[in-house]
């Protein structure tokens, strides 16, 4: 089955806004084993409304529109969808009674205008929204002389979301073939791209029944794994006997065999050995701190750490000698390992961390360019130093090198 | 004039990766005078890819189309561009010599599905792409007996940009009606979105030659106007007109009448004032030290902080006394202000940033519930310390907290 999902709204189309809930509808159809074949983003304007509602009925079976449902005047997918399907739009009247207790419930007096959330196109059935004052609408018509799928509904992602699940996807479901989709996520850090590709292409494509897809970020590298057959056993053999010889093959680079991000794998296994961490950064200026306190919970396996951009914070805060930077530099192994040490011993963490580098644009030198870091983990037993050049702008360098930091800690903890 | 864009790319299908090349395509078009009205993300099936520039020349005058423009199987926009006019694809011998000639220059033998690359639409002028094998292809055509003009850009983001700046602009400048189109951008900081429209709306609503977009986002607060007029000095004057009562109306809300972020006004301060800054956060986790070691240059004003989140680590980095935390909680006006005077005292900055709260999901009392923050800012003169309490999951408590704690500061150098 083929499906076309339209984003509705004009701010949509202009260079400061995205449509961002189609992406959440198209991880639920693919779930159902439909295939999204177009996306398409049209502003508040009736004839291309019409215009983009016609096309998506021509070249797909089902249509999901969202946005443009609500009380204003620039509010125009129901009136748009009547016309593409030349059908009217009737008044409900238990739709009315329901806008005015709501507006009741609020102590307010229902703006006229507000009525026109009660119009439904003959013949839909009209799908209740707890989260919102527009509901949806469900259509199973024919269109040219084919069957067609076409739901409406609210644009904002509180009320779009859960309407879909709650109202949609049953429906759905009973209106399709049914399918079974397997699902598996496999996440590793710091691998190449390039590397991963070459490691596990010739194991993917030998399950051409299974859709693996690859994505890499900063040092992060996403594998998801579907499969569809007519029964869940199979296609959940299928996707795992993959999975299992990829994490075989990604070996320590995989750090994840679900969903977890890789700071929520640090405080994993911190909390597994009842280990602290505690962290000094210079070129990162809290980006471990911040990916790490980002995590509900985090204050009970990381105690804090410092941002000791200037020489002497190095020195007020994690200890370094002043002549080691004298000697050595602020970007050195001996200051990340002194970094590391350091700060370990002022906060009483069971784990240190140091980074130090040069996150660019300027700053770099011969000898020391720009991208050049130096990451220390330190613990009761030792401390680890790495160095590494990472290319690019000054927030990918700050990236890749918390990404670089986060996987040192995780495999110490390993 | 009426343009659409139409990404290409199976990947833009799926739940985890979307087209950005538009906005900033969209950006361009836009101050030629050419609104967007339509957006299509396809994948790479020839029959969709057909079906979706023929849609899109039906609909408008400008169709600029990204991706699809490599050497494999899956890069089909060629093809389906041509089957859309209705004309033939001609190997360009001038393109094969330079293929050939790039792969040597590489010492590589070229495989041969990589002549696909200098396919030439029938009536096309080649577009040379000096980041990429794939050249970028242009038409000027009747289709359907209208005039229209159709772009084939490739996709990766470093060489449509590039190309569509060099290329395209100045053809697009002498194809359609010469407009002069004016642009400022106001920024302003913590003013609730509903307070800035109905502060603004009144005066907006009398420019209506100027389009005025408002954009919230986190406590940040975005306004972009755009006029479009005959010359210059017309549409200068009227974006400049409204943004000067749009400044005035805002007040101190107001941070840039241009494009910096908020981090970067902060350092403009600290930098026009002499001063320094340290921060000690404990909710934030290390955002705010974060953002503003984001801007190049920040070393100068921001020597550091600390990222305080067990209570130990308030006593020992920013010296707050453990009996004021037991008596007060460490959510608390009194620890807020101990935070940003001791990180002062210890780091000798001229301006320290206490930041204390509960971002939650758990942690929240009665008394204190999550989303409840403190806020210091501390010099030599005196300590403020404002309460807040934001609302929403904790990546949302935590933003608007870093945004509130940037904006204090902002406020006490002005």
């Amino acid at each position: 089955m083929k499906s076309e999902i339209i984003a509705v709204g004009s701010e949509m189309l202009t260079p400061y806004r995205q449509d961002t809930n189609s992406l959440f509808l198209t991880e639920k159809l693919n779930e159902l084993g439909v295939t999204v074949n177009f996306k398409t983003i049209v502003g508040d304007r009736r004839k291309d409304l019409v215009n983009a509602i016609r096309g998506a009925l021509g070249r797909t079976d089902i249509v999901l529109i969202m946005g443009g449902l609500g009380p204003t005047e620039d509010d125009l997918t129901r009136e748009a969808a009547a016309d593409a399907l030349s059908l009217t739009l009737k008044r409900d009247a238990p739709l009315v009674a329901a806008l005015h207790a709501r507006a009741a419930s609020w102590r307010m007096t229902m703006p006229e205008n507000n009525l026109k959330q009660a119009d439904v196109i003959e013949g839909a059935t009209v799908l209740t929204n707890p989260n919102g004052s527009a509901p949806g609408q469900w259509l199973d018509v024919t269109f040219e002389g084919y069957r067609k799928i076409l739901a409406l509904l609210p644009g904002p992602p509180s009320e779009c979301k859960p309407l879909f699940e709650t109202e949609c996807l049953p429906r759905l479901r009973a209106a399709i073939p049914q399918r079974f989709i397997a699902k598996r996520t496999l996440k590793a850090a710091m691998i190449p791209e390039s590397q991963a590709d070459k490691l596990l292409a010739p194991i993917y494509q030998t399950y051409p029944d299974v859709e693996t897809t690859i994505l890499a970020h900063n040092g992060d590298i996403q594998l998801t794994l579907l499969c569809s057959k007519n029964n869940m056993e199979e296609a959940q053999q299928r996707v795992d006997e993959l999975a299992s010889r990829m994490e075989e093959a990604l070996e320590d680079w995989l750090y994840s065999s679900d969903e977890e991000s890789l700071e929520q794998i640090v405080l994993y296994y911190l909390g597994l050995r009842q280990a602290t961490l505690a962290t000094a950064e210079s070129c990162t200026g809290g980006l471990v701190a911040q990916r790490i306190t980002g995590i509900p919970g985090s204050s009970r396996s990381f105690v804090g750490g410092a941002v000791v951009y200037s020489n002497e914070l190095k020195t007020a805060f994690a200890g370094v000698a002043p002549e080691l930077i004298e000697k050595h530099g602020a970007v050195s192994e001996e200051v990340a390992r002194a970094l590391a040490e350091g700060i370990r011993a002022r906060t009483g963490a069971t784990i240190g961390l140091g980074v130090t580098g040069i996150a660019g644009p300027t700053g770099g030198t011969d000898d020391k360019p720009v991208g050049l870091v130096y990451i220390a983990v330190s613990d009761a037993q030792l401390t680890d130093v790495i160095k590494r050049n990472f290319r690019g702008p000054r927030q990918r360098v700050r990236e890749w090198t918390a990404q670089q930091a986060l996987d040192l800690v995780r495999r110490r903890l390993m």
